[in-house]
């Protein structure tokens, strides 16, 4: 609208910061305003979450396309507040009109457990009598309850106690020094609290008592690797630099790289979340993704004895992975040319508060590109590649996710995560059989068999948001060995299955078929291969779920049945496991399974859809992975597929390139700076050519 | 022997090398009196092959562990040499001796095919009047054969031509100009070369002819780059260095690096080799791997139609990946600080001949290794990872492997390969239909399926040759949901099914279970978790053999039937396809299946074994592939499990490192290179803590 140009250049001239993108994460400001408009009309809240509301998509859409002539979406607010005798409130406030849209009472619901929500446990486990008194009975006397520590978990889902109580469960540990990492002393009972009265209200305690362990301590502090012989020192510094600086820009949180263009938001929930990514192709800005965030994970213990079946965390849903997220470190985190973003929350008492560096944005050498040299006269052409990294690290209790979206230049998107931290363990007595499910990773140390499941939420928008999801499978030809038409045997396809309806579209993950998942515009054929434009999601880390069909987790999470889900697109579906995750019974069950239910026939053929991927690993830990866990990484990728009609990457700058007729052709971007690692020698003539 | 440390000392005393470490690749003047030693016996030979015969393995291990008081091996040569009448000759002589151990003609095979085999087809091609005459038919005028190409491959196996005549089929192709990419202008008509009479005997003329390609070039050279607006110039370098020097260190060809001790060979066949794999667990050097090879790997393509059924290369076994290996260059194909090795080959007339940089060894920043924060006060340990990567590349006629063995610190074994260079085409005509058997990556272009599929060849020596393989399935418990032994129905567990022999060894993927295999020693159990000492293969691209049972490839290569075959050790089997693979009918299969089939029920528990891991990619191509495609990576780890009691890398320096006691520990391994990317902020202050 003309307003809305009119504002922005009246901003320009009086100084004012432009306004915010729709899609940029309520500010400090804005979220102290959201407080205040709602403290006008409603008072005795605490704040579980005020996130934006993100526009929605047809406003958005529309205003993508035009925003000098289209109404600019309203910053909204998205809140959650819990009110007297733990009452839940959903509201939605218009920030820009000052005033609440929407204010409910939402009954049989538990919002997620905030850090502050968890910080509190602790001091009170320290000081309940029951505690103590079971604390005595496996051998820590009264007077060392300051070395009692306790990780809470939300209670996933206890049948005793139901899902109107805010309850955690209280895993308990113990530090014979304050420096000891409490994971080699794991307590065999688990008290559980109730958020609201601030009170133990039971404590699960096992038939077979385990008294606290006797093993020295298991420690990776500087302490610990001193009185081993100290660290090592024979590692010689690798010194990454970017002299003329980066080869990206920041438009607000707009990132411009090698022809994407992404839009970094980030909330208390998903942490992450990209908007709008697209592709420059010769000047023409193609749509890929309309968003991508990971929407929800569950992490499933495999231990079946009373009560290890309530560990399985949905460290997104239950915790939120934006609030548990680091505030990254310049060369620690990420090395060489970082840009930061800070996240801003609400806290408890409605104040807002930042976490500093909260995503880290930055450039690495990715190894080639491409290559290729001509057998008969050695002509080459080597072309290095190049990767833009958006992160973030969130520490889920003991253990903390490392999440990469990664862009590379020819038109993939990577999200790789890392695993690292520290186990979650389990007491055991010296001799007591683990019974395979779980590994003794040091005496009296058991770590159960566990799953990391998460559920990426893909919005495509491959050239547009009318899109279908192909199921893609390599087998064999029909016809048999010695038949006319397969003589030889070699016959092989890729079969492509389309998906009409969101029941079809659940489907697993199949490894013998190397199966992958097309997302297309079938509106839009490649003008050479002749198939509709599409990206494609290749996983190989697909684990099933592990927990049988009918079990807690089966029914909680959902969106963990299957490797991939599609739905039709809906602005109120984010959250595969539900908008509130704690204490939720599973029944029905929430999210996804419950959107498919409603409309199981519902079209997914070319139109708005959205795909939910579920990916990860299944962890049978060994004493490697103690006291602290060397980062295991897992990948999954985006990938266009005749989405180019040719490699869109041709014109990086080769390191060298030459041609049959002589000319050598190399350019400006050749690197002066590698050498040869013992200094120079006879290797230097022959292996220079590029410097 | 006293014998050997006498001759080590003289040799410093006066100067000379010390002698060859027994598994170095054999050096020029080796080769060259290999040569001189046959010549003496036998001449009007052309060479093949004169690599390393390597040490037999029950000498060598008693070398390895007392060298100063057991005979060193003697310096041996396998040679493959082609005598008149096309006879083949594998002979082995003793250079130390000087004399010939064993000289046989081995009738009815064929070896590999070299880089000068390859080099005279083209020529020999354009003179021939029936190929000269099929160009005319398409559209090429005589005048223009010097336009004419061709990639001469192995012909596969022909049932026509059989196996005692050595044959090679040429792939046609057409450049406009010298500098065009030929792989636009395939043509439709495959001659069959007989390299002993250097002559066309035979043309595969199809039934529907295709005209020559009349679409425009799809080039990348920087002419072509410029012509559609040039090089792109956001690019700002990264530049990467080690001002101190690297942390490896080389003996001859040991390198030793973080623990690590390898060392690494290299054969005209498997490219590189390594040996004796060894980790530094405090000051106690424990086996790992005795040694590791890709061994062979078959490509076959999909389209049934005659005569591309033929196109199923092996290229290691038919061409030798170390013969066609590149000589890298500093900066183009790895950065930083390099270390490069050359590799040594005898040529067909004898000499010796060697290709500059064959092997980079460098140092690589591995983002995190790990990272634990308390949330209870922040206080963190973060660990910055670094890899050691040894790598050389190969081209393949039109298309490009880059083998990445890469070392971690934490004990893992890591196999990268990245394929890159430019597909395989075939021609066809303006609408034709591909069948779906190929992809018409540019107009006129045919791209068929195809997999590419490796055979990693392991020799575990898990604290010592004894080994045992498991197969590991993550599964679910076995009590229904709400049973007593179940009752949550979240029960799951790690299930280990013992190869007791190399028949029941033969084992598939299995996505569903996220199948691993243990290569365990059985005669040493973890002290904390009571399982036995293993090394685990994590492989998740592991695609079915497409071709179908009894077809031509599937006899060929026997290996590509199952994901791992397990056989009991045996000096003799290297090669998984056979010694000779070119033209073998695969009747009976060579390899594998013809080594197990001799003796299925071999206890391969508790001995020396041998684990051959297939795995690999299906290759659907698209337009983005096309003219040369982005490098495509696909991963084996192999991780250590309940090898080591804690995690072998908590000596590595720490980025930063703080406890709760509030004593901050960092140390003096801190990065002091990494910037803001957009200069001072408000950041550095909360993001530098590290610094």
């Amino acid at each position: 609208m003309a307003l809305d140009r009119l504002k922005q250049m009246a901003s320009q001239v009086t100084g004012q910061a432009k306004p915010p993108h729709p899609f940029d994460p309520l500010s400090e400001s804005e979220i102290e305003r959201a407080v205040a408009i709602i403290r006008k009309e409603h008072d005795g809240l605490f704040f579980n979450a005020v996130t934006l509301w993100e526009p929605r998509k047809a406003d958005m859409m529309k205003w993508v396309a035009d925003p000098d002539h289209t109404q600019r979406p309203h910053r909204i607010a998205d809140v959650v507040a819990i009110g007297r005798g733990s009452k839940v409130y959903d509201g939605i406030v218009d920030l820009e009109e000052g005033k609440i849209l929407n204010w409910e009472l939402t009954e049989g619901v538990q919002p997620l457990i905030t850090m502050e929500d968890l910080q509190i446990v602790e001091t009170v486990v320290r000081k309940d009598p029951k505690v103590i008194e079971q604390c005595g009975l496996i051998g820590i006397p009264p007077e060392d309850m300051h070395k009692v520590y306790c990780d809470p978990w939300t209670i996933g889902y206890d049948e005793r106690f139901g899902s109107s109580v805010r309850l955690q469960q209280a895993l308990m540990y113990y530090r014979p020094h304050v420096d000891d990492n409490q994971y080699t002393y794991p307590l065999d009972f688990c008290p559980i609290y109730n958020s609201d009265t601030q009170e133990i209200i039971h404590i699960d305690v096992p038939a077979v008592r385990r008294p606290v362990n006797q093993a020295p301590p298991n420690n990776y502090h500087a302490a610990a690797i001193e009185a081993e012989g100290g660290y090592r020192t024979d590692l010689k510094p690798i010194e990454i630099t970017q002299p003329e600086g980066v080869s990206f820009t920041m438009d607000g949180r707009i990132i411009s790289w090698q022809n994407w263009k992404v839009h970094v938001g980030f909330n208390y929930r998903e942490g992450m979340v990209l908007s709008n990514i697209t592709f420059n192709d010769k000047g023409n800005e193609r749509p890929v993704f309309w968003r991508m965030s990971l929407a929800e994970m569950v992490v499933p213990y495999g231990n079946p004895e009373h009560p290890h079946h309530r560990k399985h965390a949905f460290d997104l849903g239950e915790y939120g992975g934006g609030y548990m997220t680091n505030s990254l470190s310049l060369g620690c985190d990420c090395k060489g040319a970082i840009h930061y973003l800070d996240a801003a929350f609400v806290n408890r008492a409605g104040a807002a508060t930042t976490i500093k560096n909260a995503i880290c944005i930055h450039e690495e050498d990715a190894g080639i590109l491409f290559k290729h040299t001509d057998f008969r006269d050695d002509s080459v052409t080597v072309t290095r590649a190049r990767k833009l990294i958006i992160s973030h690290v969130f520490t889920a209790a003991n253990y903390e996710y490392c999440v990469y979206w990664v862009f590379h230049q020819d038109g993939t998107i990577q999200l790789e995560i890392k695993l690292t931290g520290i186990l979650n363990t389990y007491a055991m007595n010296p001799g007591e059989d683990t019974k395979g499910w779980g590994t003794e990773v040091y005496p009296g140390v058991n770590a159960h068999n566990h799953q990391h499941l998460f559920c990426l939420r893909l919005d495509p928008n491959v050239d547009g948001p009318n899109n279908t999801v192909f199921q893609v499978d390599a087998v064999r030809g029909a016809g048999e060995v010695g038949s006319a038409e397969n003589k030889y045997g070699n016959a092989f396809y890729a079969q492509k299955t389309k998906f009409e309806t969101a029941e079809q579209a659940m489907s697993d993950y199949d490894g013998n078929t190397s199966r992958t998942w097309d997302m297309a515009n079938t509106n839009k054929i490649n003008p050479y291969s002749h198939k509709p434009v599409s990206y494609k999601l290749v996983s190989r880390d697909v684990p099933t779920l592990l927990p049988k069909e009918n079990s807690l987790v089966w029914k909680r999470a959902g969106f963990a049945r299957h490797a991939v889900h599609v739905t039709k697109y809906d602005d109120a579906q984010i959250h595969p496991a539900g908008r509130h995750v704690p204490q939720t019974s599973g029944e029905p069950s929430p999210g996804l399974p419950a959107w498919i239910a409603a409309n199981p026939s519902a079209s997914i053929d070319n139109t708005d859809i959205v795909l939910w991927h579920t990916f990860g690993l299944t962890h049978f830990a060994a004493p490697e992975d103690f006291p602290v866990m060397p980062a295991e990484p897992m990948t999954v990728l985006l990938r266009p597929r005749n989405f180019f009609t040719k490699n869109p990457c041709l014109d990086v700058p080769p390191s060298f390139c030459s041609v049959p007729s002589g000319i050598r052709q190399g350019n400006s971007l050749v690197d002066k700076v590698s050498r040869l690692a013992f200094g120079q020698s006879k290797g230097q003539e022959t292996g220079g050519k590029c410097c």
